[in-house]
């Protein structure tokens, strides 16, 4: 019986959570970190994705992502867990968001950042103010709607808006690693997957620029040219990222499952562009379904391990299901204070270790696939994916 | 290091536990019990939420809530556990309802009843009833929709309706706590969010006297006139409660995503009135993201407790995701036979210790925050919106 | 208080685990097993509900299924568990795909398979090869849409189309089990549900009859034919399988919820036909609120437990809440490789012993009520609704 296989070579007892530990994480969509300091009324607007005051009868440490900051942060900064909110933010300010940063970005293990540089990119450290801080490379993913706001900042006519456009990309992402797009925020993911006729683009940006003009406020979200976008955003050839699910109100999340986007899926398959569709919550499974199917979709739990912190490893499992190991990624999502970039690799950590270590405990998997997969998702994929091994390409 | 908290001053092991039981519940959606005896049918038929006669070959106790009355009421009508659904009945039937209910509303441990009266209110003990039988305050909370139906049925013109409704909601509502609307029901959560201008009130107020005079039948199903009941009622200002998901199978639950209702809940901001999500199952998810986003938004997983049994501790598990704590309610939505009075505060308790007391296991919460959280969930949150320490106001 | 009812009498500790390996399952939607031998690009391609090739920088064993099966059915083929991919293939081939299929099948402890043989049944063994390989007995599951093909392609004009389907249909099902219909893959779950006129099916036959003069492709995809297919399909009064949710990229998931069929729901309910929603995974909770409410509904998560794999656990446990547990079932809808018959009840069995054993842990559920509900759901609804203990009647 030749063929039998080797017994199994697992490591030791703790070999996967110390595996998971030592995994130098690429976070392949995250923003930056917040240079300043902080007062606890900002401080609380920043752990929330609502975009509301807190209002006077609650504190937004009293929620999931409240607790982990006070459990798993403190240690960082040399409280004991469980601190108190007021214990907390006072330690905060008494070290200084450098150090604080400086803890906390490097206490994370990540290994490599993809910093998406469309949103308030101007409040936070820039890719190469993170590459500093946390000691680690830091590289580019460009926002298809912030490019085709300043396009039209730097001024344009409707005829010429897609040619300034296309240059404008191509220029802007000439280091970069991906692209993102915010349709979701911008329309929803039910809108028409076909590219549109270059008259229905010179048309939509004429409405498009009179709206400027009469409001003074420059913000693309007609469907025609975010579709644009993005047809050009694949037309680019790197890797795509789409916001898909929980997010902030501005988002409709009734029109956020990633269901909706089958046609656009189908029709850009042949391009072989990878479409990442990131965060996902509450819709995961529905992502899962998707990269089971078609060899162009991945997706990530993103923000959703975050803002679920206790509650994360339940929202990770149920990440694993249909999805092909290949075509599951990690990422953070976090904005601002670098407590959630901490989190987003320390929760994610904990949760891989409790999930896979289940399904090993239950005689399910053997210990060396776990950390198989733990690697898979939490470095490997998106180094394939992005290239991360090669230098980047005009 | 002066800024180091104390050490961790959590109550001792079994203290999570034994906080959970000892809590004065408020259950903010319940209705009244049946002040009399039922045969095996009857009950069979109260223990579900299908308005179906049970199939011959079948019997409603063998489902999660059948076996959550035959373990947990047994004992209280002095039964081992896990009695047999003949001696069961034949246990309550020789006790009496009267006693049934003196048993198992006093054991709930409930400690204040808010008491939506607009089901078959007729058939139930009113609030003045539930608090004799139970010892505990009971308070009411008025149904927009059978306000709007008492005025038809009392006679009123197209013309003259809205005055007339809103005449006899302030009128009806004296006293009450909260109102609630069953829109999803009468139409789906798919509405058109604006309130109705009077002419189309008036219009509709028509259409629907003149449906009432062919048919006989007095039922408000007519958008214009719910949207009108609901922008009334945020009017009246005291707390708005929706029911959401699943229910019996007047619902059209593909028309129940509580997603839909991000235009009214925006549009109702300003007001400041709290809009309260009813059991949501299985859109619970979505409702702890609505929470989190928008300040005016809370909700519960009432009927999806007793309906899940044996897994609702998962059930709640999903709820405590996304919203902060300040933002989530305990309710039982029981009506009719006591068991379900009884068993949503008592499984409600099991799941809030077995979740709660996992996250402290696992080391992510301190045994103190878990105890605040029940406490802010079971009692508090409820206390402060619904204002119960203070005496109601006209 | 002779009411009592006598103590609990609960097999012995590992009575549940016992009890449910020894069920003789009856696998109510299942298709024929491949009697040829497989190369692993063949194998792959099999062991996914994608229909496209395996991208090469990845393999389908690194997913649930795939190490689900290194895990299982290595030990069947005599390998130890977690084989390796290409060890398990060379086993596999060395052995030939009859005795594979002689031991995956047996060893599955399948009792009764009813086999739908409307997809590409001429590559896989037909019931009559199924029972001889298993040793069981193996029925018929008659597809609407292939009986439609087939009526076609034998040459009909669009008067005559009703009649000859009907007259196919009965001939076709003389001694099936039951019907199955694909309107979900062909249309989406949300058509109009009610029977269309005559009229309008010669009608539709006319363009549908054009359609494959035009094309030569025979495929019936007209939403009028499909909702007349159902019609017949409920006038011929066998149980009716309906496929729902998670299937290959042929569906579009988003219309795919079971939701969307409340309105044919209600309008079949007089006809007293069983209507049996398939898999239903990610939609399983809602397919569970349809069996509560409705008495003619039925369902399982069929395929969604052998892709979902150490996480299967996790999707029968979901579907064990708002259901009766006379209205679930168990089905592995295997298509092709013996292993997918072999883990589907394999998988089902861990999945029901962990999740009941759990439920009887926790003091919720009495062992002897784990062990019934577990034999309701593996046999003996099945049995009832599709009368397996009858003949089959004309």
């Amino acid at each position: 019986m030749s063929t039998d296989p080797a017994p199994s070579t697992a490591p030791p007892g703790d070999g996967l959570a110390g595996a998971i530990d030592d995994l130098p994480l690429v976070d392949h969509h995250v923003h930056g970190a917040l240079a300043g300091d902080l007062d606890r009324r900002e401080f609380e607007e920043l752990i929330t994705e609502s975009d509301r005051p807190i209002p006077s009868w609650m504190t937004q440490f009293d929620s999931q992502v409240g607790f982990a900051i006070l459990r798993h942060c403190a240690p960082v900064l040399g409280l004991a867990p469980h601190a108190d909110p007021a214990a907390y933010l006072a330690r905060r300010a008494e070290l200084g968001a450098a150090e604080v940063n400086r803890r906390l970005l490097g206490a994370s293990g990540i290994g490599h950042f993809l910093i998406e540089t469309g949103y308030r990119g101007d409040e936070i450290l820039d890719p190469a103010g993170m590459a500093r801080v946390s000691g680690r490379p830091a590289e580019e993913v460009v926002r298809l709607e912030a490019v085709a706001e300043q396009v039209v900042a730097a001024g344009t006519d409707a005829a010429g808006f897609a040619d300034r456009f296309a240059a404008a990309l191509w220029e802007r992402s000439r280091t970069a690693r991906g692209l993102k797009t915010i349709v979701a925020y911008r329309h929803g993911l039910d809108f028409d997957p076909r590219p549109p006729a270059p008259a229905e683009v010179t048309e939509a940006a004429g409405r498009w620029l009179r709206a400027v003009e009469s409001t003074g406020r420059i913000r693309v979200d007609d469907p025609v040219l975010l579709r644009h976008l993005i047809w050009t955003g694949v037309d680019r050839g790197l890797p795509l990222q789409f916001h898909i699910g929980y997010g902030d109100p501005d988002v409709d999340l009734h029109r956020g499952d990633p269901l909706l986007l089958r046609g656009l899926i189908e029709l850009a398959e042949p391009s072989g562009v990878p479409l990442l569709l990131l965060h996902c919550y509450p819709f995961h499974r529905h992502a899962g379904y998707l990269a089971q199917v078609y060899p162009n979709v991945y997706f990530d739990v993103g923000l959703g391990v975050n803002y679920t912190g206790a509650r994360s490893a339940a929202v990770v499992a149920e990440s694993l299901e249909l999805a092909p190991f290949a075509k599951i990624l990690f990422s953070s999502d976090a904005w601002g204070p670098a407590e959630l970039h901490h989190l987003g690799a320390l929760l994610w950590r904990r949760a891989m270790t409790r999930v896979l270590g289940g399904f090993v405990a239950d005689g399910e998997w053997s210990e060396a696939r776990a950390v198989r997969v733990a690697t898979m998702i939490g470095v490997e994929n998106a180094r394939r994916i992005y290239r991360l091994g090669d230098a980047t390409c005009p």
